[in-house]
């Protein structure tokens, strides 16, 4: 397993890690198969989105603040109830596959971290298999 | 990697690719395993739901557009900023398991394509690993 | 594959199946690799969240009621369309890491099934794939 490291700077937010993810790929000359990403955080979550115009992270973040506001009207009393329902909607889990070393994406796509509780040290977890 | 390709008529509807996937399986032998499924689009997505009743894909996507409506309020300029948060709430990836050449659904299961920017021609790509 | 069951005591709550997932982790000996989880029902998901504080399962629970509540205002007429949706928004597959028999959690993490349309006895499908 591998693991990149990601600082995040406000309490929620999209932060592009495709250059990183992509860095563990070159290293370790994985080619072809199925990389699997793992956040092994409560408040934080990942997603495949566009990278190429920085508001669509933006909309996305603030968005899901709209629709699951911060606040104290929810039973867990730490603040961060609000991060822990939008982990859920957006998951913790997702992969991309690898053909000769590169992702197949389509053409905007890239991997975001998803911050709902920042700013944190955070970390993602890779496993990759190989297609036989 | 394996491709399908999938032609959506509205700009915002679910799509049952059951039989386009298992098409797929049968020509190329699956038989025992995990399929994992991938959406290379950033205002589109991938879920599992009931294909017996198709009501049920219109209140998925009626009720994600009531959640995340489109409209010029928000950072990214294009008109569809809603499409990409409808995209990050269903996720890019799902996986299902086959055994014996057959998907191990629920009773009600299908698997949906989600247009939330079209109609457009589109794609999933396919990646089989067998069990050892 | 293997099969966990799960009884439901409520129409909407998430329960806790961690420990009954890694029973299965033990008794099978599954050592490295990745443990691919999946949910065959159409009312019902899946989600890693906290599992120290009771209370954020519950929020979870009540916010997606709140998202999307329940009611005779959807297509689908059998009374649980909102129980679909739900599905979809926390999704019906995950996966978790293990290395050296053991799942590489973050420190507050578990393994959650949504019930959207309880009380009901469910089911959850495990496939492990070990590391070469």
């Amino acid at each position: 397993m591998k693991v990149i490291e990601v600082s995040t700077g406000k309490r929620e937010e999209l932060i592009d890690i495709t250059s990183k993810i992509m860095n563990v790929v070159k290293e370790e000359k994985w080619t072809n198969g199925i990389l699997f990403l793992y956040v092994p955080h409560t408040t934080a979550g990942i997603t495949i989105n566009e990278n190429y115009d920085p508001s669509v992270g933006d909309d996305i973040s603030n968005n899901l603040k709209k629709l699951v506001p911060p606040g104290n009207f929810y039973k867990h009393t730490e603040g961060n109830a609000d991060s822990h329902i939008k982990s859920t909607i957006t998951g913790q889990t997702t992969f991309i596959f690898l053909e000769g070393g590169r992702p197949v994406f389509g053409t905007w796509q890239g991997i975001f971290f998803c911050e709902f509780d920042g700013p944190r040290k955070r970390k993602v977890y890779l496993k990759f298999f190989e297609e036989r």
